[in-house]
């Protein structure tokens, strides 16, 4: 398909610059919205403006609503247009894609596009701009089909024959009492299974799940996947029916949520890439420098026993075995623990701790073996082996439990615990791994050697 | 809802065990599939053989086919029934979901079952129960609706009246010529706003896109959520239409593979949970173990210098500091790779690792700069801090670079890149981390020293 789109993007490109309107038209509309996009995304100025000249506001609109660009990169193109042209095309588009473009602009200009929109349009935009980010209000479209409990079946199918052009999704039709208070759901196969004549109120399923307006993307998305929907109405406070999201908005707030919680395990924005090497970097090192000040803490640590070190040089050798050991195992009950506090609302937080307890013991003592066993053998020295093999145990052990217990103590504060990351559960095990293995070297030295 | 639930669960148990049938079909029944699963799921085998008696096979069906269980659990619940009632069970559910069942069956156990459902419908799972694992077949259902080009769309919408109850979803007909070659697609939409008399071959959409039968379930996924589909048909190479997949079932695809993604970066599989920590350290160890012997390694580099490590003890205040700070840099560069190499298909490899090489030298200069200082500072020796700072430097850029070569190679290589894990790429880097330090270490110091 990509070759295939490659090629028929070049045909697409020639047709615009030599203005071949018909044969650009029969081309261009015979593909899918997000092919559409993704050509658009690929013209310069001078082609787009050929674009807007030869598609009509609403075909342009079908292109905006599937695109996967950035809502300030639409917004730029707006600017480029014709003022009556560009507020046709809002007017065609989604509202809720029409909010995504407005709210990045600056308020004059998102003024401005408002002024530009037909009363109704406009009204409907200004309702749902003021919505919070990653709420229910901010990912509803208002295109859905909605019809009152007295209509009869026939009625209904007459209305949805009459909407079903505007609608985002015609799966569901939703039901409202006179006073637009959600009191049921149809599907289609209801619909076309059912006589004309019977009622809608006898027909639907009143057993209808709705979110609040102000509900977290995280938990919408939760329910659509938990419940298989392909939309999902959303409610104010008293049940009044303001707006549904559909499966396609879920499915990306399922990708931004997964992408976050993987940023943050790495302790860096994966997603938005730049060509710009020195914003890259801007990006990455404020976590490293706050890291660095830890590993700082970690160094004036070690710097407490060079007595000891320079006493028993041996042990320098070690160090990095155990910090970067208990480090990995850190990471990796953190990881779990994250994912437990995010994927399961009815975890026992004790069990997972008890749990991490006993694993870490177990995971230290079978590690910690064989480090004594290894260093033991290749030092000709057991007693060495012992303390880098009780070092490499203990600290796996506190890494592990840190590691749950972070990301549980950070729930317990409000704060979203994925926030822990590898790099800083790993540099702050280094701190404790140090403090542990010199103490326990300085305690078995004094006590076999001095 | 989730409080809600539990009451409602409450009242089901209650009435199970006094064997309330009118009651508790009642309750029961009024619930959505996806809550009467997760009630089902907490049933004992006694609750449970009640429930069997109370409900239907094909309501039951319903259960299973919302169920977020495993397919394994499932199977169990099967072998506790009636045989003739696990036959129709069985029938009632959506092919993919018995295929998930039977396909987790030792071979006796899966010709059982095979040979207890009726013909037309044991041909349905067999042909889908040998498709490999996540790929199109292991993922698609075969209850959709198809009618053929000639038709006539009053007749079209006969058959969905009639055909409505037994699909999984009816948003999209597919249309298929007399040799069962998909040649296009209606939505319920176009069914409903055309006349009964018009062709189905002139109303419907032609250019549809479709997934081959042995298409692996992530670039499915990326299709489905770039074209924003509810379903996607599912073709062999001749274009024969074979099934459909449902949006729901992409949902999970997504989940699990960012569950994989997520794993493989903390070196640990976040999501198979047991109670049974010596199971939980037994799925860790391996991991750590094989790291074990990379960190042994870095301690015989380490080793190797234990001469100038006597002699100039300081130097061991820094190794962790060093080693730490270049992991975490490694750490961020793995995951921004893996992640550009899994969504960007026309990823530019040279740019990336330029870009990283770019990335890597302003991020290692900043920071050996920062070091430089403050161990200058700290120690009152800006000679020992330019040896810091300059090891630093680097070793942050040697790691971040392996952080993005090593996914980039694997990926060379057809392994996943995600296989590259966080806790991989630091205890590499702790091994060229000190080595990059004694050894700018051991050249300075004996320049300035000796």
């Amino acid at each position: 398909m990509a070759e295939e789109l490659d090629q028929i993007e070049l045909e697409i490109v020639t047709l615009l610059n030599k203005h071949a309107k018909k044969k650009f038209r029969n081309l261009f509309l015979s593909l899918h919205g997000y092919e559409q996009s993704q050509i658009f995304a690929k013209l310069d100025l001078n082609q787009r403006k050929i674009s807007y000249a030869l598609l009509t506001p609403k075909e342009l609109a079908n292109v905006f609503d599937d695109t996967e660009e950035d809502p300030v990169e639409t917004a730029k193109y707006l600017e480029e247009m014709d003022s009556q042209y560009a507020a046709r095309l809002l007017t065609e588009m989604y509202t809720d894609n029409v909010v995504d473009i407005l709210s990045g602009m600056r308020p004059i200009k998102q003024r401005k596009y408002l002024n530009l929109l037909h009363g109704d349009e406009a009204k409907q935009v200004r309702d749902l701009i003021h919505y919070e980010d990653e709420t229910a209000g901010s990912l509803m479209t208002t295109e859905y089909i909605k019809v009152t409990d007295e209509q009869t079946i026939g009625s209904a199918m007459q209305q949805v024959k009459r909407e079903a052009q505007e609608a985002e999704l015609v799966t569901y039709i939703y039901v409202v009492n006179k006073q637009n208070i959600l009191v049921g759901v149809l599907s289609v196969r209801d619909l076309i299974t059912h006589g004309d004549e019977e009622k809608v109120a006898n027909v639907m399923t009143t057993r209808v799940l709705a979110v609040d307006v102000n509900e977290d993307q995280e938990a919408i998305a939760e329910q659509v996947r938990d419940y298989n929907f392909v939309a999902i109405p959303v409610v104010n406070q008293t049940e009044e029916l303001l707006g549904i999201i559909t499966v396609d908005d879920i499915i990306d707030v399922i990708d931004e949520e997964s992408a976050e919680d993987y940023s943050r395990l790495a302790g860096v924005d994966t997603e938005s890439v730049t060509r710009n090497p020195f914003q890259t970097a801007l990006k990455r090192l404020p976590w490293l420098i706050t890291l660095l000040f830890l590993g700082m803490l970690t160094a004036t640590l070690i710097n407490h026993f060079e007595g000891l070190l320079s006493e028993v040089s041996v042990l320098a050798i070690f160090i990095s075995l155990i910090t970067g050991t208990a480090g990995n195992a850190g990471t990796q009950s953190l990881a779990v623990a994250v994912r437990r506090l995010a994927t399961n609302s009815h975890l026992k937080i004790w069990r997972l701790i008890l749990n991490e307890i006993a694993t870490g013991i177990i995971i230290g003592i079978i590690t910690g073996l064989c480090v004594w066993l290894m260093v033991g053998l290749w030092k000709q020295n057991l007693l060495l082996g012992g303390v880098v093999g009780a070092a490499m145990a203990s600290a796996i052990f506190v890494a592990n439990l840190a590691g749950s217990l972070i990301p549980i103590g950070m729930e317990k504060l409000g704060v979203d615990p994925a926030v822990a990351s590898g790099p800083f559960i790993s540099t702050l095990s280094d701190l404790t791994s140090v403090l542990i293995y010199f103490n326990i070297a300085q305690y078995f030295l004094q006590l076999f050697i001095r």
